[in-house]
Parts: structure tokens; sequence; C-alpha cells
């Protein structure tokens, strides 16, 4: 396959992306994902101003990640709380992967901040590129890329 | 742990964001990875502008995660070539993570357009969550985050 022939705004990074490729928002997936459900709890946590912050819910709304209901307390107006949907759940192993890479290469003199560990058993939580057979994959072992149905090819508008 | 109470800058996802959270940047990662590595290769087939490429691969040079070389064509200026170092190739589980997930989630009609295979053995390749105890870990498996020496608490600037 030769990559630079296809299009590369079908690919599933390229769509991905497109969702979750703003600044800001996979903090604020992290946070929901660590139990911060509230507006007001989340900009003052992440240090996200609000009307970006309204932004970045109402476009994870609009994808499907993020579910609003509504609450009130005693005595206060109704106020919103933030869910991850099903396909919000999901971004675990992006969110699991990025909290590896950082804790590898970006951790200061003391370390890294946070461990992930298995509630039933108290285990660790790592992300690992596995092939289908269980090999496990290094970052230098040799992978094939093949276009599937849903590639493109790219128009040509130049010669090359 | 009441992640609340800690400064979420010091966290390796917001960490890692900083670096990779700019719109285009993993789209320049994802074709490094596939090969693409000259400037003017990158600009045609991620389609971005050539100004905001300049910046990101800068940014990415200055995150040690790229490297150029120069190499010059038979009567033609010197050029370069961009390279993923060996922290930038440590990237690969987050972008299979990203891509498994437009897979499952954002494919058209056609399904998914490329299919990533180990080249060893034929199987495809996906990323996995996984405890150290070798559990898989489910989108709803309970997990608990303990803080490490790296963690901060936030200084409290507010009443809550």
């Amino acid at each position: 396959m030769t990559w630079e022939r296809y299009d590369s705004r079908v690919c599933s990074v390229a769509r991905t992306m497109e969702v979750l490729g703003e600044r800001w928002t996979m903090l604020i997936v992290r946070d929901l994902f660590n139990g911060v459900r509230r507006f007001d709890a989340l900009h003052r946590h992440i240090g996200v101003a609000r009307d970006v912050l309204t932004r970045r819910l109402e476009a994870l709304m609009d994808a499907g990640l993020v579910e609003r209901t509504s609450y009130r307390e005693e005595g206060a107006r109704e106020r919103y709380e933030y869910r991850l949907t099903s396909a919000g759940r999901d971004l675990r192993p992006i969110l699991v992967a990025i909290m590896d890479w950082g804790d590898a290469h970006l951790a200061g003199a003391d370390g890294p901040p946070l461990e992930l560990t298995h509630d039933a058993c108290g285990a660790g939580v790592h992300t690992h590129l596995v092939c289908d057979e269980g090999h496990a994959i290094g970052t230098t072992t040799r992978l094939h890329a093949a276009t599937k149905p849903g590639a493109r090819l790219l128009v040509a508008s130049h010669k090359d």
C-alpha cells in the first residue's frame, strides 16, 4: 500500500482527532472518568475557561461521548451533571495509553503523579499493543498496513 | 483519593496533551509512522497549511519526538526529512488506540479504511487495556487511582 495515495481524511485517526483533537477535550474526558461531573467542578479542577468548557462539552455531547442530566439541590436552581456514554467510556484505552506515555517521558523528578490499579486484584493497569495471535508488539516491531473497503484514493490535483 | 483536590496540571495526560493536543499533531505523527517523511509530502497528504505544518513539526522537534535530517537531490536545493525519535515511536500504542476507537465508532458505511497487521504472523494489531496480572480491563471494569510522589495538592483559592 502506498499510504500517500490514499485520502487521509477517511482515516480513523483523523476522524477521531476531529472529535478529540481540541485542546482541553482529553482533559475533560479524563476528569469525567475520575468522577468529576459538574460544570463548576470541571471548570475549577481543569482550569479551563467557562466558555471553552461549554463548547467542548457541547461538542462531546454532539459526538455522543457525553450525556447531560439535570439535578437540583435544595433551594438552588437546576444544574447539570455530565457523564460519559458507552462510546465515551470506550475511550479508556486511549486515555491510559496517553497516561502511560506521559509517565514514561514527561514525569518530573518525583516520578508520575498517579497509579492506576485493577480494583479486583490490585495490579497496575497499562495499555499494550498486541496482535490477535498474542504477540507483544514493540516500538520497532514491523507492522503492515493494508487498505480495507472504507479507504479512498486521493484524487490527484497535482503531478508527483 | 479525591481527584478534585489534586493539581491536574502535573497529570501525565495533561502533560502529554500539551505536546499532542494541537489539531494536526497526531495526524503528522501518524504519517511519519506510515513513512511520509518530507515536508511537501506531509503538506499534500494531510492537507495542513504549510505554516501550521512548520509550527507543528518544530513543536514535535522541541519535544524530542521528531528529528530532522537534511538531504539533497541532484540539482535541487537542500531539503529536510523528518523521522520519529525513539520517544516518538513510543506513541504507537496511543495512535493504535485512537485508530481502534475510530474504527469502532466513526467508520462510514464501508467500514474502516485500514487494517494493521503484525508482519511476522499476519494477525491484526490492536491496543488492549490489561493489568499486570494479565486480566483484561473492560470499559466498565473498576479501576483504582492512587496518588504517587509526583502528585501535587491544589492550593485552595476558593471554598468548597
